[in-house]
């Protein structure tokens, strides 16, 4: 296997903790997880020199070695009791505390937090601290102790000096989940990885599971480090070869999970609602038909049979071609529902997408508003779905594009378990050819306060709120990965960023560049490269959007692959994806008033913000209304010298982003070097031509000259 | 093999000559093409219950059985003997009259025409008529023979019946070529046949030649029929496995020889310029190196050894990446020049392709002009070419649009061998998917007085004329064949039209609506069905016309695959293929005065009937000047008025040839009927995209209404 990049997780990362004599409080109940924290020390501690100190029943630990330690790390369970979790399970209440001998040297190191009890240990929970001259890592579950070993390893030397100071923390998401759109075998149109741009699969390769998985291993410890806890393994568009993974290739997926397992992650597959008719023969897919509910009932017992932990279901269903229930007249909660009754036995979890609408639409129609249906779609289900459904919405109401406004169904179903779905890999945002970091974006959306009582996305996707009944149910977020089997795993290695940062934002970070910062501290190591790295990355999306579509119109872009500019590309399509430029003006009326009424989905005050020209904000302005170039923004610019003027100063910005990138030569491994430069150029030669295109189709159209004289082609 | 559609050779087309007493007289020596006139007359007289009379040394015909029969097909050679002529060469000067006795019952049936002696006899050449009761058909070699037949055949009834009448017909082309865009292995872009809309390769499959050739014996046959005497066998583009077919797989093209040759066709492979470095493993590919040029001439040598009638090669070099001679900083006569030199002793050819343009100009940069491109490189060669070069120029400046004027290239070098290549497959126009019946657009092309001395194309391609000195050497016609392993051919059964029209143009027959009329007639064979498809394709390149890009400006299609409409689609490529529409007007000025100069590329009177707006024809307005849209044609329309017209019109033309064609339900064959109806169906939506996008665009652009008042979406 090609020598890979190793992403944020460098072995001089662990110097800290490896350089130090460690003692890791687990016992062979803790599971695969627990072995996963022991494993990680000790090939720290052989690397820098330390020792890793471990307790056994034939060999316990003194309390003498104990104290002895620099670092502590010890799950604690319920009742104080210490190295008590599985794997995949909380303690459960009243479990007895464990009274063997040997814990209780490391009762002696922890006992001061065992006071604190088990009410506030949840899932994942960890606390990490200096205590009396020693590092200590106390956490609910083996998973916690992971995670609060890779925030030791985040915090390197800090970590492990200083004075006594002490933090819990958690995840706010139980769902944090990565889905893979790769496909088993190569698909003629959208290749191996629908929307990959870092090469093949690094799952799969000619229709079967790989026979080497070192590397699916080292991404499931990537992930594992940054609390990830859950990875859809095939494409949500399930075509003959992949939807066989549920049965006949069953084996393949039990060797994924295998590798996940260890690291805290539970593995999904994307299926076809199609599945009994395709695969198992019957006349119908009908959710209602008992037929049809036996034959899913009897392939989820076998998958649970093979993968006992496994996570369950992510559907594609009457969308974009996908099969779904309304070929029978059933909705999406009878479908929903169908699969979640199946999984419902084991623990399992269905992931439905909310990403349905009418893509054979007539552009002549302007009735039709693509951005209205999934509102349209759900909202009237809300309250009927399994508490095992997760709804799985995307972040803004068309496609994600680098701007749009929050999807107002996200606020519109409060009795529905809803995740947030966002977009790692860059497919309407420069397809990892171009430097944007989503972070930014991301913490945007995540903390915009769309509820009327003023809860962010976040809140409502984490379920943080007192407003709702005991049958609401937190989810969190989803995101499609962006790695393949490319040496940096993202094609760009400053792409890495993106997958961390959603990571971290799911655990519940709120500021996407102190993640930014994290992430380039144990990346890069050098300190000196930081302010570069943070030149090219900190302001990256809101250039690319400054030189891409402008002010929320969206889908400038080429059909088909979506990358590069395409001013009329999407214009007279079935995608509903339109901007409706003429010689005079340009944008959608969403409003209620004349437009399509999308305005009236979302709750006050954003309703009546998005629904007046005069309170709309700029950078939305042409995905609420339809205006004249002559349109004076809040900003006191018009909407024709806006264009001018930002995709000047956006491809302007890329050269300067080159320039500063072009500093850290020598400073940063030459293979990195020279990919993220090259990449560069090919950014600076793209924005280049969105900023050229764009000027002359608007000129073209407009015939206003730009009052900065510059020149337009 | 699936029964495949006969085209225009339906057993029914012999029911004339088979139902009569026909002699074949020609001798063990006439080669295999002189045994397909046997073995069709001896199936076509099984079928119908007439008789095959031959002659043989054992059994020579004697002069009352020869007198007894009704039909009588003869080879004549030099100096009046019979029975002579070789599938591939002509009869040598002084070639000795054949006086065995078996021969002088078939002179005491043709000695009428031995007196017109061999100055008129040349390659190909047949007199066909009706004599003392008698049909004749006399040829000067075997070649002629066979396509004596199917002019016999061609004319049924009417050719055995009737008082006597006698004419004599040759081929007017020496070139009559069918280049064939197959790939041996599918490409990941293009698929196996590059712009194909017929399926798969009927010769390759997988990297090899076919095992099973019965379907390529059926293709010879029908393009032997009409007189076609050359196949390319491979793209133009060749990649890695195709460049292999000159060496490794020099059998397989072995095989496709075996089965072209009966029907007097020489099969031409596609090469690439950079075999000697791909293929044979030297540092260069330079046409001036002693190493390179001893490479060729053994790889050509092995191909003679193997394929002795071996046609030569086809050459895409230093176009849209394909390699070529400027690598080397030679120039296209040396290029060609190089493998003209290494075929010559073998009597081979090189088609060399005009095809030569900047592929990666820049949108912005307003002075390069694709159009100008192949005259800028070429017209400076002229003469240097070697004598079996012939260059391959496509019949317009641009790339096979349904409207472009005629390339100014074919008038410009007269000392060079110069085939103009047409497009049968239909990439720009339709794809098969439109009826679009292209004789008429072809015609148009040859039939243009292009020359200042008045001459045609037709007549410039052909050499048919005394203005130039022996070295100018006659070519003729190539075409990109359409067919694949559709059971109709060609995917759209009308679409079978074109092929047949373009073999019958390169034979020199010049009216395309009578060469319709004889293919409807031999296809058909139902007379009353012939209105309905003339109704449908007699107007429909003109209806496509109207319904696509207006006036001559081209390109208005989605990029990539060229289908369907896309306004912008390439207008800020690379491609060169630009309209420059704006608010007020469109059109590209390529007049010496104020545009690219290209006008001045033309002989007068073109240079000055394009240069001045005022002379223009309409229908290349836009390919010549940009003008606003209230530009007034001699139409007397304005720009903006015909966009609308044209395009509301043309769609109209499409329901009514659809609605002609329902007509014919019932007296076609079901299953043609059904292909007709359902491409139709699929025309009249795209038609109505290209309608209501078109007018919808321009209206956008220009904000001047439709004056008749109707919808504009």
């Amino acid at each position: 296997m090609t020598r890979v990049h190793p992403m944020w997780l460098p072995d001089e990362a662990f110097r800290a903790l490896g350089s130090r004599r460690v003692l890791v409080a687990v016992g062979p109940d803790d599971g695969p997880v627990a072995e996963t924290v022991v494993a990680e020390v000790a090939a720290a501690t052989e690397r820098f020199g330390g020792t890793l100190v471990t307790t056994s029943v034939e060999r316990p630990v003194t309390v003498d070695e104990a104290l002895a330690c620099d670092v502590v790390l010890a799950i604690v369970g319920s009742a104080g009791q210490v190295g008590t979790a599985s794997a995949t399970q909380p303690p459960p209440p009243g479990y007895p505390a464990r009274t063997d001998p040997y814990l209780r040297a490391v009762q002696a190191v922890v006992e001061d937090w065992l006071a604190l009890g088990s009410s506030v240990l949840s899932p994942g929970m960890f606390g990490l601290g200096r205590h009396r001259g020693r590092t200590v890592v106390v956490a609910a579950d083996s998973a916690g102790l992971l995670y609060g070993l890779h925030a030791l390893v985040r915090g390197g030397e800090t970590s492990c000096t200083g004075p006594d100071d002490f933090v819990w923390d958690l995840p706010v998401n139980p769902v944090r989940m990565l889905d893979h759109w790769d496909n088993t075998v190569v698909h003629p149109v959208m290749g191996q990885v629908e929307r990959g741009y870092a090469g093949g699969s690094i799952f799969w390769s000619e229709g079967r599971v790989r026979d080497d998985l070192t590397r699916v291993a080292q991404y499931a410890r990537l992930l594992g480090s940054v609390g990830i806890n859950a990875v859809g393994l095939n494409n949500v568009n399930v075509h003959a070869a992949e939807a066989r993974l549920l049965t006949d290739h069953l084996d393949d997926v039990a060797r994924l999970a295998d590798v996940f397992r260890p690291h805290g992650i539970r593995v999904y597959l994307s299926v076809s609602f199609a599945s009994p008719i395709s695969l198992g023969g019957l006349p119908t897919a009908d959710p209602l038909d008992p037929a049809v509910q036996d034959w899913w009932a009897s392939a989820v017992r076998r998958v649970y049979e093979t993968i006992p932990d496994f996570g369950g279901f992510v559907v594609k269903a009457d969308s974009e071609g996908q099969p779904g229930p309304f070929a029978y007249g059933r909705d999406h909660a009878a479908g929903a529902n169908l699969l979640a009754r199946a999984l419902a036995p084991f623990g399992g979890t269905v992931f439905w997408r909310a990403f349905v609408y009418d893509h054979h639409q007539d552009w002549r129609d302007r009735s039709t508003d693509r951005a209205r249906a999934a509102f349209d779609h759900f909202t009237p289900l809300d309250g009927r779905f399994d508490d095992n459904v997760v709804l799985q919405v995307k972040y803004g109401p068309m496609d994600f594009q680098a701007r749009e406004p929050v999807s107002p169904v996200i606020a519109a179903m409060p009795q529905t378990r809803l995740a947030v779905e966002l977009q790692v890999t860059q497919e309407y945002t420069g397809q990892q050819q171009h430097a944007v970091y989503l972070g930014p974006q991301w913490a945007e959306i995540l903390h915009f306060p769309l509820a009327e009582d003023g809860r962010t996305v976040a809140w409502i996707a984490a379920g943080l709120s007192e407003d709702h009944g005991p049958e609401r149910r937190a989810a969190g977020l989803v995101a499609v990965s962006n790695v393949g089997d490319d040496e940096f795993w993202t094609g760009h290695p400053l792409a890495q960023a993106n997958l961390y940062a959603f990571a971290r934002l799911a655990w519940g970070e709120e500021d996407p560049l102190a993640i930014l910062d994290e992430w380039i501290g144990l990346t890069f190591q050098d300190p000196s490269v930081a302010p570069a790295v943070h030149a090219v990355l900190d302001d990256s999306w809101r250039t690319y959007e400054r030189y891409t579509a402008p002010l929320g119109v969206g889908f400038m872009v080429r059909p088909g692959h979506h990358y590069g500019p395409d001013v009329d590309g999407y214009e007279y399509t079935a995608w509903g994806t339109y901007h409706f430029a003429d010689r005079d003006g340009i944008g959608v009326d969403r409003t209620r008033a004349t437009g399509t009424g999308f305005t009236g989905q979302y709750p006050p005050p954003w309703r009546d913000v998005y629904e007046d020209v005069a309170t709309c904000p700029d950078e939305l302005l042409l995905f609420f209304h339809h205006v004249p170039y002559t349109h004076v923004l809040h900003s006191g610019s018009t909407v024709i010298q806006h264009v001018y003027d930002t995709h000047a100063d956006g491809y302007d910005e890329v050269v300067r982003m080159a320039a500063a990138w072009a500093s850290v030569e020598g400073r940063v491994p030459t293979a990195v070097f020279d990919r993220v430069t090259e990449r560069l150029a090919e950014q600076e030669r793209s924005a280049r031509e969105w900023r050229d295109q764009l000027r002359s189709a608007f000129f073209r159209r407009s015939g206003i000259p730009d009052a900065t004289g510059r020149t337009i082609y």
